[in-house]
């Protein structure tokens, strides 16, 4: 932050439309309008967009109109099939349309066509922030695009207004499943450490006290993901092991009765555990971790 | 690493016996033997013991006679029931027993009491580390030790030779919770992790190229255990909450329909998700994730 001085908006910041415009639609408006964009916005229910007006923002009556008044159309509503509803009636020749609605690969593939076969261009997004870190370079916060390589190099400066911009290929599911991928790890991430403090829970241990050495232990054993992602290249996954699945699985025990000894449920746990000794079962004892990715890909039914 | 430079044993190095030389084992004695501390050894099936002759440890031909070699005795054996076993026949008078052996919190403390009904002091230990980064200060291993503070303070600096350390309270189970504690959250970011190469698995994603985000957003989202503590130890679980419950448990349906569409397996995400919802079920969707730690807690059996 070695300049915040905001300059005049120059006319030659790109016009853009915005549809929706809850938390995260409202966070993106206002971070556009402060860099000097001028914003359309567009809200089901106007209230919402109303609010934009005294920021600077021109408030469309309808979502065909706010399309209407720029070429670059942002789209930040409730899920895929609000995309499908509120442009309906739009007309998106020579549009292109930036979709940061949540959905799945599948919905933004689909989309894609959809926006396509109406003659615009796509590109799909996956926001990796919380609306508090729109519009704040030092937050850390960035967003996964997909889809049309071109209309990315075009507005790859509007878009970095918010917040980070990640492209990640022509595929325009691949966005939203980047997204999912790293909210899914999160998940896993999280089952661990609400476990970690259940643990604790009854014994005069202070939370403070332990979450530093929770976080330390969590940061030191992430860098064990690349390895695990060049055992999934190579196909080897037993080279080099020194803590393999017989092992690890042999110590799980330990982990489940340390939790009835706590009084603690082992239901966040015992899944990873049972893929493991299936592993195992199947005459993997000898791997690390990576086989589980395969057979948790293959175990799953098909469509 | 300043100064590498080893000086000739000095005789006032604490010499020690140690029993158990498995993997773990074997590496500590190495490590203990390298920085010129006289080592006794002793294990059940005596020819792993007789490797570490050459190297200069005194091989012992009883758990009792390694036992009356020294007043430091370091047990790492294979369960609880071990160490119970192989000092079955030995003199604990005045001897001061630091556990190493792999077990729950509460063998830590039965082993203690068991201990000073003999005439020792106890020390409990859980081991943060594979024997690679045995003796090897870069490595960042250590050992959780609870248990007397007395002994750990006279003997501080020669348990500090194979690993760091660090004491966690005079209970003698505290080292096996921190322990356990640390490797449950490990495997709940590893199943994350798990679940996260799975959905890339089928795409034409390259692991490598993805592992990089994958850690990157691991180690943005770890420090949010400060959070929760803070939040544990006040008991305020919606104060500045951004992304509530009630929105993080609508947005796993995201979650599950990606994990569906890619052939994954959802088993390893499914039982935080069901703790969430039922947190939300309970009145509590204004919360973020601290108050899913008491409902974990409090669903368990009871003894």
């Amino acid at each position: 932050m070695t300049d915040n001085t905001l300059s005049p908006a120059p006319a030659s910041r790109t016009p853009l439309t915005l549809l929706g415009t809850g938390a995260m639609g409202t966070a993106l408006a206002r971070a556009w309008l402060a860099a000097g964009h001028r914003v359309t916005v567009w809200n089901r229910t106007p209230a919402r967009a109303e609010a934009l007006s005294a920021e600077g923002a021109v408030v469309a009556a309808s979502a065909a109109e706010a399309v209407a008044a720029s070429r670059l159309v942002v789209a930040c509503l409730l899920d895929d099939a609000s995309v499908g509803a509120a442009l309906e009636d739009a007309d998106l020749t020579g549009r292109d349309l930036v979709n940061l609605t949540t959905g799945t690969p599948e919905e933004g593939r689909s989309r894609a066509a959809w926006a396509e076969a109406r003659g615009a261009r796509f590109l799909d997004g996956g926001i990796m922030a919380v609306p508090p870190m729109i519009g704040d370079a030092e937050s850390g916060g960035y967003v996964f695009y997909s889809g049309s390589g071109a209309l990315f190099d075009e507005h790859r400066d509007t878009l970095a207004v918010p917040a980070g911009t990640r492209y990640v290929g022509e595929d325009p599911g691949f966005a939203a499943l980047h997204d999912v991928a790293l909210l899914s790890a999160m998940s896993g991430l999280f089952a661990g450490v609400t476990h970690a403090f259940a643990l604790i829970r009854r014994e005069d241990i202070a939370p403070k006290d332990f979450a530093p050495l929770l976080a330390s232990w969590l940061t030191a054993m992430t860098p064990s993901v690349h390895l695990t992602a060049e055992r999934l290249e190579s196909g080897d996954y037993t080279e080099g092991v020194v803590s393999n699945l017989a092992m690890q699985s042999a110590g799980n025990a330990t982990l489940l009765r340390t939790a009835g000894e706590q009084g603690v449920s082992a239901e966040l746990l015992t899944p990873y555990m049972d893929l493991m000794a299936r592993r195992v079962a199947d005459g993997h004892g000898d791997e690390d971790g990576a086989g589980m990715v395969d057979l948790l890909t293959r175990e799953a039914p098909k469509d």
